[in-house]
C-alpha cells in the first residue's frame, strides 16, 4: 500500500483517516488527513482543503467541523500538510512564515529549496493520483477545492490553473494578491528567485485575469473585518477587482467581527460546504 | 468587574469570551471560557460544560462544536476550567490523572489539597454567582449540565445533587461510578481520604439510587464502543443499573466504532443540543 494508516477514527458517521506515504515529489514522507462520509450508493465527491500557514492536517481536522457538513451531503474530504517536513534544510525552521509549515503551495525554482519544496506538483499531482489508486470509492473526477489564508490562495491558484479539473472553489481569508504583500513577497522571492515575472503563476489576482475555463461557478470567499492581516497580507479586493470578466461573480462575503482563526472558519464553513456540495452535484 | 476579558472572538454569529478572575474557593486565578449567543428578545438559558481530564476551558471551545447549536436554539455556554492552577502544591504537576487538570469536580477534605481544590463549591457557587452578576442579559435560573469523562461525572453529580436547579443532564464518556474505578480511586483517595463512605456524595451511581428529586427529565448518555477506558474506568451500565428508579430514564446510547477523543464529542454533540433545548423550554 502507499499510505499507512496511522490512525482510524470514527467521525459523524464517517471515519478520519490519518495516513503518512512517502513522497516522490517532495522527497519526504508525508502526513495527510482524510475524512469519508458514510457509505453512499454512488461514487463519493471530494472536496480538498489547504490550509494556512504552521497549520498540519490536524489543524482543520480537528477545528473547522468541514467534517459535519461533508458527512451530511456525502462528500469526502483531504486535508493535506502545508510542507515537506523534515527535509533538514538551513533555516527551514527559523520562522513561522518560510520553509516548514509555510510551503505556499509553489514549486520552488531556487536552491536548495526546489529539491522538496514542491507543493504545487505534490498537491495537484501526486497526492491525488495515489489517493484514487488507492480510494477507488472515491470521486476524484468530481473534485473542488477550498483552503485558508496561505490554503486559500493556494485553492483559487488551484482552481484556476486547473492541474485538476475543479468544480469550483472557495476561500477562508485567503493571501489574494501574495505578490504585493510582505508574506508573499518573503515566500515567492526565497522560493522563486526575485524575478517577479515567475511569481504572476501563483497569483490569484494575476491569473483570474487571463482565465479562460469555464467560468460558471461563483467562486465564494469569506474575510473578517476583525483579521490582522486583512488590510496587510490578505487585499481580497484586489482579486475582486481583477476578475470582473469571471462570469460566475466572485462573491466576497466581508464579515463584522471575525478574526483569522478557526473560529471564523468553523462559523462559515456551512455556506462553503453546500456551495462545494451545489457545484459537485449533491442533494442539499 | 470580576471578570477579566481576555479575549473576545467572534463565532456562530455570537461571542466566545475568554476570561479570568480571581476565586476565593480555590485562592488561584481561574480561566474560563462563556459562549454568548446572538442576542435574543428574552433571557438567555445557559449550559454549563465540564470538560475532562488535562483539559483547559479552551479543549472544548475549539473542538466540541457545541457553539454551533447553542447559536441555532440559543442557549449560552460555560466551559470552566479542570483544576485550579498554579495552587504550587507538591505533587500537583506529577501525573495528568491527579492535581492540576484533575480536580474531578470535588471539594477536598484532605490536606494539602483542601485548600484549593474545590471544584464543586467553585462551580456550582461562585462561578454561577459570579456570572450571573456580570451577565445579566444570561439566565442561570435556567439552566443544564453536560460534560465528557470526569466532567461527565461532574454534571451528572451536579444534577443528582442540585447545589443549581439543572433542569437536565446529559454526558459523553462519564466516569459514571469513580468509586470503583482506578481514576475514581486515585482521586477520592486523595482528595477525599481512604474511608469510601465519603465517596458516594460525589459518585453518580451511588448517588441515584436515593434521588428525590425532580425525575422527569431524561438522563442522555453517549458512550463509544472503540474507547480505550470504556471498561476499566466509566461503566455506565452501573449507572444505568442504580437509576431503574428514576422516572425520566437513562437513555444510554453506545455507538459502535466510537474512541474516548473530541471527535467522538463533536460527532453527538447535536443530540445533547437538541436535548438540552427542548428542557430548557428552546424551540427546535
Amino acid at each position: 500500500m502507499s499510505f499507512k494508516t496511522n490512525a482510524t477514527i470514527a467521525e459523524f458517521g464517517g471515519k478520519l483517516l490519518k495516513l503518512t506515504h512517502d513522497s516522490s515529489v517532495t522527497k519526504t514522507p508525508m502526513n495527510v488527513n482524510l475524512y469519508i462520509p458514510p457509505a453512499t450508493t454512488s461514487k463519493i465527491p471530494v472536496v480538498m482543503y489547504l490550509s494556512g500557514l504552521t497549520c498540519t492536517p490536524d489543524n482543520a481536522s480537528e477545528k473547522s467541523f468541514f467534517q459535519y457538513w461533508a458527512s451530511k451531503y456525502g462528500f469526502a474530504m483531504v486535508f493535506p500538510d502545508t510542507s515537506p517536513r523534515g527535509a533538514d534544510i538551513a533555516g527551514e525552521n527559523e520562522s513561522y512564515d518560510f520553509g516548514t509549515g509555510a510551503g505556499f503551495y509553489v514549486d520552488a525554482t531556487q536552491e536548495p529549496w526546489s529539491v522538496n519544496y514542491n507543493m504545487y506538483k505534490y498537491v495537484h499531482g501526486e497526492l491525488i493520483d495515489k489517493l484514487t489508486e488507492a480510494y477507488p470509492e472515491l470521486d476524484f473526477s468530481n473534485i473542488s477545492i477550498t483552503g485558508h489564508s496561505m490554503g486559500g490562495m493556494g485553492a483559487l491558484v488551484g482552481y484556476i490553473r486547473q492541474p485538476r479539473n475543479y468544480k469550483t472553489v472557495s476561500a477562508f481569508a485567503p493571501i489574494a494578491n501574495p505578490s504585493v504583500v510582505p508574506w508573499g513577497e518573503k515566500c515567492f522571492g526565497g522560493y522563486l528567485g526575485e524575478d517577479k515575472s515567475t511569481w504572476a503563476k501563483y497569483d490569484p489576482t494575476e491569473l483570474i485575469k487571463d482565465y479562460k475555463g469555464d467560468d460558471s461557478s461563483s467562486i465564494l470567499i469569506h474575510q473578517g473585518l476583525n483579521d490582522n492581516f486583512y488590510e496587510k497580507e490578505l487585499k481580497p479586493q484586489n482579486f475582486v477587482d481583477a476578475a470582473k470578466n469571471y462570469k460566475g461573480g466572485v462573491d466576497l462575503r466581508l464579515v463584522d467581527g471575525y478574526d483569522h482563526s478557526y473560529f471564523f472558519i468553523s462559523s462559515f464553513v456551512e455556506d462553503h460546504a453546500k456551495h462545494h456540495a451545489k457545484y459537485l452535484g449533491l442533494k442539499l
